[in-house]
């Protein structure tokens, strides 16, 4: 495990408007933060959009005007408050320490700091207060750890969560704006009865689910499964929280959802669940069988909320609680969560 | 409760060809069954397609010939030994009793029958002793059921269930030919960014998942996932077994998974799960992440298997496993199963 080498907490310098850098700007997630800081008037003196040499020299729109997207250097940094990056695991390791290096706060979106112990894994909604502890970079959490921690939390701090069995129904748009083209074209070739070629997943993604995100680890798990539980542990403070995930993905653009099987210490009844849930900051509760309404992707697509519905006692066992958890990957799994913790790191 | 009023147990007189019936024989499930009959030359002596004023007088394709789909009546089944019923509850209700009485022993898919204690409920791989019993109509568990008993059982024998938890990512086809056309339909209007007309779904189902498959109950679940818990209860004999269920529809024409977490009273590892399930009847293990093998949908569309992969130690509890399951919902979950039931009633 890599750690941080700064020991001494770098605070924000209050100011009334920050020099921010969105480090893989052109990206699904990039362009995403930029239209999210603009929507929600985030104080930007200045926007310094960076990519690699590929993207780098073409243009991004923040508040009206065309911004030259720069290239990733070392330089890239100076005078920068705010470095959100969202370019990969490998950039991250590389580039976030020049970024603290040069002054920045760095809000990472990729997976490359997130289970360090000096880096705070932040939900603005769950676990703000981590924040206090930062030196110099912040951890995004994964996307399908977000949406499901914003749900957790009330319900741990109401009732102590002891066991979660999670299986995930992910969309296309987790992996990247590539992996949206080829389930659009597997789609048109299947509908026109064509042949069907699969250059991003190993195997068909139209009318097909795959229950396979990111790598193999031996114990048979993969790294995302291994994200949702490690990750949520370290947000929500508690190891001892047994945590099992299926992780799959499906043939849908936008939006993940989650089914989640829920064991307390203290008994939840449905509602109180309900109750509980619709208080809880980040939650949108949406639970009405007898209208057909619950939780879908196709709602969620471009909303800030996690929504949350199907909420049932689990019959099985003495305290238990089955969910429906559904969010906008893109925006409350990604963009929108670090555009929340620049939000908080600014307040 | 409704209750079948014989007593006696009505035992299928020996013969070297049978006549058999097939009510509902040109819905999805019902084609499927005279294949299915074919292809596995079943002992057919006359085949008899029977369906209601809206299909009767058409042809249906048996052996190379055209046979022509009867009107069903009470008169139908006269002669007949084996009546495969595929047309909804409702039908059956009315017409199973009538077939008994006309001498047929009764398979059928629908739900009518299923719970009433003096209806086996079988799979020939899990309870084909059920059958012993019977007192004219047998009955066809629900294809979420049978995929997952396939797999349970052997599990269940060597180290006793205790819990299940179970997601299900299931196919339209289960819903019937209109929802295929609906799920094409949806696809081709979203790519030519068109509107989109749901009928046969509450909601859109291309590119989109839907928690809600059948209607609701009170307690908020719904009667598909009381099914996975009642039905599956029965099959293995042993109501003491904890089922949780979330059933959901996601945008795939045939073929369902699942993902099942099990709770054993005895510990079971991974290379002991693999090596039993390797033997099992009717279960086919794939499951090798190493080489990106892991059961899917696309992949067990026409075949009889039950695919089971993915299997994992749930490092939650101290005797789990997780497993993802994949069968054709039209075959093993539906006519196969039925045509299997046959075969075990005239060994």
């Amino acid at each position: 495990m890599k750690t941080r080498k700064t020991t001494a907490p770098q605070k924000m310098k209050k100011k009334s408007a920050y020099t921010v850098a969105v480090v893989g700007a052109t990206g699904a997630v990039g362009t995403e933060m930029l239209s999210i800081l603009e929507e929600r008037t985030f104080p930007v003196e200045e926007v310094r959009p960076l990519a690699s040499s590929r993207s780098a020299g073409g243009e991004v729109s923040f508040r009206g005007d065309d911004v030259t997207v720069k290239l990733l250097t070392r330089d890239s940094f100076r005078g920068v408050d705010i470095a959100l990056f969202s370019a990969g695991a490998g950039v991250s390791k590389e580039y976030a320490p020049v970024a603290v290096e040069a002054g920045a706060v760095v809000i990472d979106n990729s997976s490359a700091w997130r289970m360090d112990p000096q880096v705070p894994l932040v939900v603005p909604e769950v676990n703000p207060y981590d924040l206090e502890k930062h030196q110099g970079i912040v951890a995004n959490p994964n996307c399908s750890t977000i949406q499901m921690v914003v749900v957790l939390k009330p319900i741990h701090d109401h009732a102590g969560i002891t066991r979660v069995v999670v299986s995930t129904y992910q969309s296309v748009s987790g992996t990247g704006k590539e992996a949206m083209d080829e389930l659009a074209e597997q789609c048109r070739q299947l509908l026109g009865f064509g042949d069907v070629t699969s250059k991003v997943y190993p195997h068909q993604i139209a009318f097909n689910c795959l229950p396979h995100i990111d790598d193999f680890v031996s114990s048979g798990y993969t790294r995302e499964e291994m994200k949702m539980v490690n990750e949520t542990r370290k947000i929500l403070g508690d190891p001892s929280i047994g945590i099992s995930a299926t992780t799959v993905r499906v043939p849908v653009f936008v939006g993940h959802a989650e089914s989640i099987n829920v064991e307390t210490k203290n008994k939840l009844s449905v509602a109180e669940t309900r109750a509980m849930l619709s208080t809880a900051p980040g939650v949108q509760l949406y639970d009405d069988p007898s209208r057909e309404l619950y939780p879908l992707q196709v709602h969620a697509v471009g909303t800030d909320a996690v929504f949350v519905g199907r909420i049932r006692e689990d019959e099985s066992i003495p305290k238990g609680l089955n969910l429906w958890v559904v969010a906008d990957n893109l925006r409350k799994g990604a963009a929108l969560n670090a555009v929340q913790i620049a939000e908080e790191l600014v307040k």
